[in-house]
């Protein structure tokens, strides 16, 4: 049975480390929502609006100056700030049901659990920046790590590696520990989806709960 | 007198709305510095360092979506968190003396005053940036702000205006008014130079204070 009897105005977020297929199952959720005749908008963190794009290639690049952790979590709250205020709220507003490929929850995993950016910190921007805007649902693509980095290595070319896609083994271990621990505490609104299935499988258990 | 009997680790900053001659000025204290035999290094805000320059141009550009006051302040305390850490302290360290073309004090002038942002949103942000660090000495070059607004504008051609210099009289008006109300509260910390004097009486203030 669907999760909710009306998707209009739900904002779903698509969250999980890399190589864990967020981006095929974010568009074949949309595409699902859509034939139910769900108006979907399809958008993605960081990024989501001009200016928002920008800071995503800031934050992707490799700089020659030190990136302190507090300055990642600063500028994804910034294009985070225009992302909700100029896209989100509006759309949902409009009664669309907006699909976000990470959304705060991923700060709280990479820059809390895997750059030890205190939870303080990130609630506090939270709080600032989106007053009480928080996702319907979460869905967590779930994965041991090996596998989804091995995932993610097949599809990219070495030299295209980015900043965060460069970290070792460990960060995302931790970053993966602190999704599942964000699962456990806010278990109403996440749903964890077993990665590790073969994709016919994962896609089943998307229907199963969307349709 | 000189204001400090050693000008080693001091940091500096140089306050004031457009057009009151913060560069012309910051360039003669350094020489100044310099000829007492003092190490200085000469930065700005918003930028200091590569990445902080990248975010200076982001924030001084025209965008196509509107740009929340939330969206500068954090991006504002994102390159202010590279330029401390990366810039900053470790040259007060090395016993520098750091003159800086806007600080901490400008985003509680133009945000603040300017854009309405609340100053608790701007000290919990100074709080988690800088620590413990703020300014041994602020210059607050103050002056009208038609005068200040005219002698920027003499200098600037009009199909270069950046996003802060489009505004209107009323919005430095409430920067300034912003300005002094916080040099009042600071006022061990804060100097006011009257900048619509003539340069050579300006700078005569300057060396009383500095010499």
């Amino acid at each position: 049975m669907s999760i909710f009897p009306d998707f209009s105005g739900k904002f779903i977020t698509f969250e999980g480390i890399e190589g864990v297929g967020k981006s095929t199952n974010i568009t074949f959720v949309a595409e699902l929502l859509q034939q139910k005749g769900v108006e979907v908008l399809l958008t993605r963190e960081p990024g989501g609006t001009p200016m928002g794009e920008e800071l995503r290639r800031i934050l992707l690049a490799h700089h020659t100056e030190e990136v302190l952790p507090e300055t990642e979590t600063l500028l994804l709250f910034a294009g985070r700030a225009q992302h909700v205020h100029n896209l989100i709220a509006p759309a949902l507003r409009a009664g669309k049901c907006v699909l976000c490929d990470r959304f705060t929850d991923a700060t709280y995993a990479y820059q809390g659990g895997g750059r030890g950016i205190s939870t303080t910190f990130i609630s506090t921007l939270e709080q600032m920046v989106q007053g009480d805007l928080r996702p319907d649902l979460t869905l967590l693509f779930d994965l041991p790590v090996d596998i989804g980095l091995q995932r993610a290595k097949s599809r990219t070319a070495n030299s295209s590696v980015d900043r965060f896609e460069a970290e070792e083994l460990t960060f995302f271990m931790r970053v993966r520990k602190q999704y599942l621990a964000r699962a456990k505490i806010a278990s109403a609104r996440y749903k964890i989806i077993d990665a590790s299935q073969p994709l016919a499988e994962v896609q089943s258990n998307l229907r199963q709960l969307l349709v």
